[in-house]
């Protein structure tokens, strides 16, 4: 079991794969090439493998399902980018502004097909299960996607609206491709729900951590501009907590802030990280986040397997979230 | 095998189906609800369950999957009327134009979804083999409008290249019913492939039949004007043909009146279909859809199966191909 291996493994495999796509038409395939040869840390495709080789010593059953998740993530964020109007992503210009919208609807929906190609060459005495989950998933990932657009238009919103919505779009993902990787692999169903709510913890941790690191994270170790959300009004749970914790004249203060763009950012800045810290946003988003790291490796204890696996599991988690140090 | 008794039936899974969706998020499966509920003539479904209905005594094995199909084909529709900007389907107002184009496209992709997971509750023993013509005709169809597309752009279009787009874009899909009811329904992986040729061409020759029936069928019995394709400028079979195979003079005079609209429908109709008759377009049109007719019935004359099942399937193809008797 060799994490480390694994992101070159899928990066080999998905030249393959995009090497392998039809010439034409060339408006369906040109896209997916662009979208696909970019492509980011590749974290789902390496946990669905790292769920297959807790429970085997080869992780050759899992490459497909690997790659679909990896294409279904990049299907979502194609159509995600036509929906928030994105001109940019990983520092190149999105499908939808380099070609047009109808372009990168189709070519969006071929993605998910060939999503769901891979996945149906899983092992047959594992692709019920898996089918299942994953379709549950794309499903449960829509479900999130509409909420995160519904939550824009609302005045009010409550912490728990927003982290069932953080669940659906961003977490059940990394789950699933756990709980797949490890049902490839011969897990059993108990330990492969074991990895699904370790992969959902981590996801959810993840989040969190990721709209902590945004306001009160080193820039420099972030890899951008701190404030960045605040600037943009955007709802993180830092906003929400303080709507719902903080003393009657910071919840207002927050409100004027949050319905205005400014011409004065750092001014901005340090009077909303100002209300978050008096009303305790902060710590009380690092306490949900602490909780679902905690449920994470409560997870991780309870799995069969040998306590050396175990530790691999509580060193690969901790890379994905301490990103700070 | 009673194939009338199989819309009722259809009609009654949907309502189920839809009853139980979710309530929340509304703005992602209201749309839903509205597409399905107002939904056409159920035809792919039809054929699933006949594909089953040929092989098995009970066509309850094909249910998930002839829904699963349904809801793919529904899909389509709603993506295709973002793409095409269409502001009416069966007299309803699109779901883009009803709700908004973000909504549009989210729950296209939910109800693509929820299409693999009804297809992932067919049988084990078929499963492999469904998912994996399911997943590629999915993809095949998304090829085949890409190329819908990329032709209205194009300056000249082969009646090759025009009929390799139809085959994809609307005869991969009822020929995958065919085939994934006949899996269902145990059917031998050669009289599976038979019914596959069935639908193909079936498919093909509907969509032949189509064109033709635009400009040369009886408006009542086919119940829309007469013309609407080529007051469209509408690049049908008929017009590759004569564009093929027409005087000089004619495919000049045919390219004038397909570069512009016109304020004289009447007179225009009336020159275009000069034009088709002269140059044989509607004889040679006519003369591809009866060979699509003849490899349909020939595919049926090679089931291994009765001589009253291959009757009663020619009756249908038969139901489904007349109709303007």
């Amino acid at each position: 079991m060799n994490i480390a291996s694994y992101q070159e493994r899928i990066e080999q495999e998905l030249r393959t794969w995009i090497s392998n796509l039809p010439e034409e038409p060339e408006n369906l395939y040109a896209p997916l090439r662009y979208t696909l040869e970019h492509g980011g840390k590749r974290m789902r495709p390496i946990l669905a493998l790292t769920g297959c080789g807790i429970f085997s010593d080869s992780v050759e059953a899992a490459v497909p399902a690997a790659l679909g998740i990896e294409l279904f993530h990049n299907f979502t964020l194609l159509h995600d980018d036509i929906m928030d109007n994105a001109p940019l992503r990983r520092g190149r210009e999105t499908v939808f502004k380099k070609w047009n919208t109808n372009i990168a609807i189709l070519s969006g929906d071929a993605l998910f097909a060939e999503s769901f190609k891979l996945m149906s060459k899983s092992p047959v005495f594992a692709l019920h299960d898996i089918l299942d989950l994953f379709s549950q998933t794309t499903i449960e990932v829509c479900e999130g996607q509409q909420l995160d657009m519904d939550f824009e238009q609302r005045r009010t919103l409550h912490v728990d609206e927003y982290l069932n919505m953080i669940r659906l779009k961003t977490a059940v993902l990394p789950a699933a491709a756990l709980k797949i990787g490890a049902l490839c692999g011969g897990a059993s169903a108990q330990d492969a729900e074991r990895l699904y709510t370790f992969g959902l913890h981590i996801g959810m941790a993840f989040q969190l951590q990721d709209d902590i690191l945004d306001t009160f994270g080193d820039s420099e170790k972030v890899g951008k501009q701190r404030g960045g959300d605040i600037l943009a009004n955007k709802k993180t749970v830092l906003v929400l907590l303080a709507l719902e914790n903080g003393s009657a004249t910071d919840r207002d203060e927050l409100r004027v802030w949050y319905s205005t763009t400014t011409d004065q950012p750092q001014e901005k800045i340090a009077a909303v990280i100002g209300i978050f810290n008096r009303s305790n946003a902060r710590e009380e988003a690092n306490r949900f986040m602490l909780a679902h790291q905690q449920q994470a490796f409560e997870a991780i204890s309870e799995l069969t397997i040998s306590e050396s696996k175990k530790e691999i599991l509580r060193q690969f988690a901790d890379q994905l979230l301490h990103r700070e140090h």
